[in-house]
């Protein structure tokens, strides 16, 4: 017998587009990078999708080796998304610096004076990447709440 | 005529040694390195004497091109010896991380906690070295020294 059933709605990968600051950040910060404007007719979702890794291409991906150099580049513009929100709602400019193994864990971390303001210890570098929209926004928010937490404990040494 | 004058006193290179606990943290450091035995037959003055570059090396120092490996590995252990030296003087152990670019120039950071106890930026990292061991000694100290007053400034970002 033949029922009509509705079919599921289609979910597009990294789920549903959220609104987020960080994300607006993280795309500014990408658009900075192109100095000769070759990434003008991208939407903003098509420079952000390579942080979008679902679970299947997750359990595909390789772990083994160097991780790829653009793979460290999405890394560094993810922190400095974070550094930029951080400096935006504390006036501390923050720097990042990174210390990466082959086996794809390492450390990154934001200095503000000589303030820590993000320590991040990864593991699993090669999959950097995030589920969903929602996901990626989440971590970026959380990342700067926690660093703008940080400078309110330790304002002195924020501004050393 | 000939006048019988007395010979300046041979200088040897890197001047007269002197007694530093720095000094000894930093060969130290660099045994340890040695998991094989290998430079059990050197001399602490051999292990060091690398550290030592005069002016007339200076001059005749290439900079230009990646730092050599064996730089950076000796600047890693006198970091590593001052990081050490200020566990042993406030029970707080730091961690280094590095930034260095091809043309010579470059960070390091030494973080306890979330402090930045040391943070050095390197003008010309492909002359590392120091024209006498009265200096090597001088440096390390005075990086130990900074740094612990930063720790004794800021205990509990030290300690977070």
């Amino acid at each position: 017998m033949d029922t009509a059933t509705e079919a599921p709605p289609e979910i597009p990968r990294g789920g549903e587009m959220v609104e987020s600051p960080f994300l607006t950040q993280l795309v500014a910060v990408i658009r900075a990078e192109d100095s000769h404007g070759q990434w003008d007719m991208k939407s903003d979702v098509d420079l952000l999708e390579e942080f979008i890794v679902t679970k299947e291409e997750r359990r595909e991906m390789p772990i083994t080796g160097d991780p790829e150099p653009e793979l460290i580049w999405r890394l560094t513009r993810f922190y400095d998304a974070v550094g930029l929100m951080v400096e935006k709602r504390t006036g501390c400019m923050a720097t990042q610096m990174q210390k990466m193994h082959h086996e794809g864990f390492g450390r990154v971390v934001l200095i503000a004076g000589r303030l820590v303001v993000v320590s991040k210890h990864l593991r699993d570098v090669h999959r950097f990447g995030f589920e969903t929209w929602a996901k990626l926004a989440e971590a970026g928010d959380k990342l700067v709440d926690e660093a703008v937490k940080l400078v309110e404990q330790f304002p002195e040494a924020a501004r050393a």
